[in-house]
């Protein structure tokens, strides 16, 4: 029998079909916060020394299914694997073509990347993310390439790498007004809410928000070098004319806010993720994405891998590792590109023979 | 009355019909070699101090219209403008995308740009241009952009900006058996070939050529890395199923030639050049291809500058500076997107436009 996927919406039904695609590129932007270093904030790696090998290893198994640097794949501790395993198998199976930017990676991936010549972030906990020359350079250099992939492109897909990502995501969004507190999604098991939130209040307390205009030094102070990147990435998108989907959590909920503090229309601007996302109890990615504007839909799908044979695909299913490396924006990217129709055990069985082929055969 | 552009083809005139293109995109392949700084060898670039900004400034051109690395435009010592106002021109009319790809690079351009992470070439006068690693790992980060690429484009062409670029292909010809002496093209009125025949030979008596089997090492050995970058793209391209533009002169033989002593096929790669290279006396472009393989079609246009009332540019159509940036296959690509059809005029309008406004009224 078959089973279909179904794409689901914060909005009326037919919102899905403004973003059919039938030539989409999805671009993967891969930064690091040195807030990623404070104990119990992420999963994202499975030990801290290695974290911010993570986005470079994310984005080197995108394109060849296996890492440069670092020996296996970026897994949890419990052995789930990168959610970039999820992208890349949508992005093969729909022959959708890759790009990585790297906007602040500590390490350089050992692939092509398209470089916005930043330095990574620094702990917000502790000083300024980033130098404001730094926050309206990625911006800047993501509206020269949305600019360019929109000639190309009918939709451009981006998603992120950054572990430690939400906490900044929490920073940026709370400086910037959005009352995001027990609303953030986490990498790990139980969501560490009270320290993400406490992070962030020690990182405001050192500056007098009020008086802060610029929505670009809030992001300085507070965020990461993934967020300008991405918010200039979608705005050279839109403003030349073609259609964004910002495949990812709550971190995109940042994104958004920084786009709208600078009035960018978002006519032709959606998020895409997983259900384990839009249905986690512990965030609230609608409430978010409402608190900013009631123009931009929410599209999601469920991966279906509650019938998968391996063990680390079936933790996702019970909403272990829920989003990243755009994972469900991939997956949703395919769906529009095979107009929304496609077989679940289709990309399971694609799923599972990348899954055999690059992380149960390897020994790490 | 109109003036139509008239394509040129080294082959019967339908080979033309087969680089027909909706959906082109223009790479632009900057680097830098050291064999740059040999007096009388370049005049990309108005003196030797500033000879390793002409490539950035070139990239940055391309998308803004005017330099961040330089004051003014890359020029000849005579005031010439860089070809990147050509190739601006057309994919601006054509609304061609464009991406830069920094292969070795001495200066990182203050634009978007996609790292290929390797060091700029070394003069091959004196030592080897390159290691080993370095000339595989540009082929193989090619090679990966390429295969994406040809996902969302069906025409991918294959610009450069490396001063002193002919004398390192002279080599790399050389190198792999290609009779190429006195059939180089040059940036500077009177061509200086027997300067750069005597480059190559010191450069080869140093090594013992008919020992090396391996092409990579001979263009570690006596090129620069531009050559193996545009090699490994043109190869993703190819091997993705989509086409290729060589977009340059008798460089793109030294990239033919690298992909040929390799065995990459040739049925969906074309040169796209000005008339000026092709109907250059003092080069062979035409030679130099055919000595490499029967099936790669020479496509060229004459820009149509006789007309212009700027001093800047009618000394384009006195075979003054003939290519560079990959000017000639930019507007070869206009064409090829248009139905083959437009009116000299209209270039030459936005062309004019292009330089009073980014060139002429700018102090330098």
């Amino acid at each position: 029998m078959s089973r279909e996927f179904d794409i689901l919406c914060s909005q009326k039904s037919n919102v899905i079909d403004n973003f059919l695609s039938t030539n989409p590129i999805f671009v993967c932007t891969i930064s690091y916060t040195e807030t990623s270093q404070i104990p119990g904030i992420t999963f994202a790696g499975a030990n801290p020394d290695v974290i911010k090998y993570t986005s470079p290893a994310d984005s080197e198994f995108l394109f060849h299914g296996r890492c440069f640097s670092i020996p296996g794949v970026p897994a949890t501790p419990d052995g789930i694997p990168t959610p970039a395993l999820l992208t890349r198998t949508a992005l093969l199976l729909g022959k959708i073509p890759c790009i990585v930017v790297n906007s602040g990676s500590k390490i350089a991936p050992k692939v092509p990347y398209v470089s916005f010549g930043i330095n990574y972030g620094k702990n917000i906990q502790h000083e300024a993310a980033l130098q404001l020359f730094e926050t309206q350079q990625a911006f800047d250099y993501g509206n020269v390439l949305g600019n360019q992939l929109s000639k190309s492109n009918d939709l451009v897909v981006l998603g992120e790498s950054i572990p430690g990502g939400t906490t900044t995501a929490l920073g940026v969004l709370t400086g910037l007004g959005v009352d995001a507190n027990y609303k953030m999604s986490s990498s790990m098991p139980t969501n560490p809410h009270d320290l993400k939130i406490r992070i962030v209040q020690e990182a405001i307390k050192k500056y007098n928000l009020s008086e802060i205009k610029d929505p670009f030094k809030i992001v300085s102070l507070l965020g990461d070098p993934m967020i300008p990147a991405v918010a200039g990435i979608a705005t050279g998108v839109i403003q030349s004319g073609s259609r964004v989907m910002l495949a990812g959590g709550t971190q995109m909920a940042a994104v958004l806010a920084l786009m709208s503090s600078i009035k960018i229309p978002f006519n032709n601007i959606c998020i895409g993720t997983t259900s384990y996302v839009t249905q986690d109890k512990n965030s609230d990615l609608d409430f978010l994405v409402r608190s900013i504007s009631s123009d931009v839909p929410i599209l999601s799908v469920n991966p279906g891998l509650d019938k998968s044979t391996k063990n680390g695909l079936l933790m996702y299913d019970k909403g272990v590792v829920k989003e990243g490396v755009g994972s469900g924006g991939a997956l949703l990217t395919l769906l529009l590109k095979l107009g929304k129709s496609l077989d679940k055990d289709i990309f399971l069985g694609k799923l599972e023979e990348e899954y055999e082929k690059n992380i149960e055969n390897i020994v790490v």
